[in-house]
C-alpha cells in the first residue's frame, strides 16, 4: 500500500494511460452497446428533456457505473443480451444526480462544460433530473426482478439522504472524518456497489459472489470520491474539467481538509479556517491551503485511504477465478487511484 | 350534467360542506392512520428532512390520493393492515411533486403558507423532493408486488414529462385543448388513477374491479384539475389559500382561457392576449379578464368538461355492489367538483 502511495506522484500519469488502455479494450463492444441504450429512451417528443438530458449524458462521461454493471454481471456467467439495457439505469440516475447537485451546489462547470442549470435553468435542470430518476427506475421495473428493483430503489433513497446530511454540513468547519465517510458512502459508494450488486443479481449469482462484488463496488467507490475529492486540490484544471478549489467555494470540506484541520496546531489551523470561511479566497490563498495541506498530511492521508479502499476491493474480487473479466475490474479499480480526471 | 352545472353557482357551498363530513365520516380513522404512517418515515437523523418535510406533508393537505388508494383496497375487499403504510406512497409522490413545481412555477404560496423554496431555499427544496420521491419507491418496493412497482414508476415517470411538458408550453398562447388535457392528464389524473389501480392490486381484485377503479381515478383526476385551473379564476383567496390569476401570472393557460380565446372575436381575442402576455396585469385587467372568460363560455365550458369527467367516474363505479365504500367514492367524486379549495 505504501508502495503505490510512494509511487503514485511519479509515475501514475504513464499508469492511468496503460490501465485507461487495458479496460478500454476490455469494453469496447459494451461502450457502444451502453452509448445506443442511453440515447433509446430519450424520447424524441420531448425536445427539451432530449437537449438537457443529452447535455448532461453525452458530455464525455465515462460509463463507468453502468460499465461495472456490465462486467460484474459477465464475471458472474451472465451471458444473455439485456446488461446493457438494464445497466443503462446506473447512468440515468447518475445523471440524473448530478444534475440537481450542481444545482445545489451552484457548481458552474461540469466535464469542462458549463452546468446544464446555468445554461437550461433551474427549472429545467430540477425536471430533466426527475425525468431521469424515473427513467432509472423504469429501467429497473423491467428486469422484472424485486431485488433488483429493492436495490436501485434504496440507491435512490441512500443517496439523496447523503446529500442532503452534505448539505446540512456544509460550511462547517467541525465535520469530522467519519462523517465525511458517511456522506461519501451515501453519495459515491452505495451507486458503484448497486451498480455490481445488480450485475450479479442479473447473473443469478451466487451469495458468496454477490457478496465479492458488492464489496468490490463499495470500497471502489470510496476509493473513487476520495480521490475525486483529491482532484480538487492536485488536479490539472484543463485534464479535469472544472475548477480547482471547487469543492472549499462551495463550502464542502473533504478527507484532505479534515484531516490536515485535525493535525495542524492552533496558528495553522486559524490560518487554514480564515482561508476556508472566505468563500472568495484568491490564487494565493489556495496555494498556502495546499500547502498546509501536504505539511499536515491531508493529501497523502487520503491517498491511503483510498488505496487502503482499492487494495480491499481487489481482495473481494478473489472469490473468482482469474479471467478477462476480473482483469479488466482490478485494473478498474487501480485506474481509480491514479487517474487525472 | 347541465342540471349539475346549473346548480352548482348557487348551491355549490352547501353541497361541499355536506360531502366533506361525509366523506370524512367515511375515513376518519383512515385519515389517522395515514398521519401516522407519514410521521413514521421521517428519519429523525435528518432535522432539514424532516422539517421540511413536514412543512409540504403537514400542511393541511386533503391526503385525497392515499385515501383512494384505501378506499379502493377496501371496495375490493382488503382486510389486511398495510393499506395505510402503502398509502403514504402516494402522499409522498404527491408532495415531492409540489415541492419541485413550486420551485420550477416560482409559486410563493402553498395552502396559505409560504412555499418551501421560498424558506428553505431551492437547494432543499429540490433534495427534499428527491428524498419524498425516493420514499414513495421505497415504499412501493415494501408491497413485494412487481405490478404496484411498475405503477409507481410509471407514475413518476408520466408525472415528470407532463412537468416538461407544461414547462414547454409555458407562456404560448398557442396551446391547444387537447395539449391541455395530456399535461393534466399527465400531472394529475395518473397519480389519481395510479393510486386507486394500486388499491385495486393490494385487493388482488379481478380485472373488472381493476378496470373500473382505474377509470374512476383517471376522471376523477381529470376533473380534479379542472376544477382546481378553475379556481384559480373564481376562488376565494383565504379559502383557496393561494392567489387567484397565480396560473396565468406563471404563464400557464388552462382550460377557461384556451376555451375562450378559441371562441372570442378578435378584438376580445387580442385584449385577453394582452392581459395574459403581461404577467403583472392588475386587479382591473385580471377582472376583465375573467368576464371575458365568462362571455366566451371558458368558465361554463370547463366546468361541464369536469362534471363530464365526474359523471364518468362515477359510471365507472357501477360494476361494485353498493355499499359504504362506493357511497364515500361517489361523495369523493362529487365533492370534488363542488369544492372550495
Amino acid at each position: 500500500m505504501d508502495k503505490i502511495n510512494q509511487a503514485l506522484p511519479r509515475q501514475s500519469g504513464d499508469m492511468a494511460a496503460r490501465l485507461k488502455a487495458q479496460i478500454l479494450a476490455g469494453v469496447k463492444d459494451d461502450l457502444v452497446a451502453v452509448e445506443a441504450e442511453l440515447a433509446k429512451h430519450l424520447h424524441p417528443q420531448f425536445d427539451r428533456v432530449a437537449m438537457v438530458a443529452g447535455h448532461i449524458l453525452f458530455s464525455g462521461g465515462k460509463r463507468l457505473r453502468p460499465l461495472l454493471m456490465i462486467l460484474s454481471a459477465r464475471l458472474c456467467g451472465y451471458r444473455g443480451d439485456h446488461d446493457a439495457g438494464y445497466a443503462t439505469a446506473f447512468e440515468y440516475l447518475h445523471a440524473a444526480t448530478l444534475l440537481h447537485d450542481d444545482l445545489v451546489d451552484g457548481g458552474t462547470l461540469r466535464r469542462g462544460k458549463p452546468a446544464a442549470h446555468t445554461v437550461y435553468g433551474n427549472e429545467t435542470a430540477v425536471l430533466t433530473g426527475d425525468f431521469l430518476l424515473a427513467r432509472a427506475l423504469a429501467v429497473a421495473a423491467t428486469t422484472g426482478n424485486l431485488d433488483i428493483v429493492r436495490t436501485i430503489v434504496d440507491i435512490t433513497e441512500q443517496m439523496s439522504q447523503g446529500e442532503i446530511d452534505q448539505l446540512d454540513k456544509k460550511g462547517s468547519l467541525a465535520i469530522t472524518e467519519a462523517e465525511y465517510l458517511e456522506i461519501i458512502r451515501c453519495k459515491t459508494a452505495v451507486l458503484f456497489q448497486g451498480a455490481c450488486r445488480v450485475g450479479a443479481l442479473i447473473a443469478d449469482a451466487d451469495p458468496a459472489a454477490l457478496e465479492g462484488l458488492s464489496k468490490y463496488g463499495y470500497h471502489l467507490g470510496m476509493a473513487f470520491q476520495m480521490t475525486d475529492d483529491l482532484l480538487d486540490y492536485t488536479a490539472d484544471v484543463e485534464i479535469l474539467g472544472k475548477k480547482t478549489g471547487a469543492d472549499l467555494k462551495e463550502g464542502k470540506l473533504t478527507l484532505p481538509v479534515i484531516y490536515a484541520l485535525s493535525r495542524a496546531d492552533k496558528p495553522d489551523r486559524l490560518r487554514m479556517e480564515t482561508i476556508i470561511s472566505d468563500q472568495q479566497f484568491s490564487a494565493g490563498d489556495f496555494k498556502t491551503l495546499i500547502q498546509l495541506l501536504q505539511q499536515y498530511g491531508g493529501i497523502a492521508y487520503t491517498w491511503r485511504r483510498a488505496a487502503s479502499n482499492i487494495s480491499r476491493a481487489k481482495d473481494a474480487l478473489s472469490v473468482f477465478p482469474a479471467g478477462p473479466t476480473r482483469e479488466t475490474l482490478l485494473a478498474v479499480a487501480e485506474y481509480a487511484l491514479v487517474r487525472k480526471q
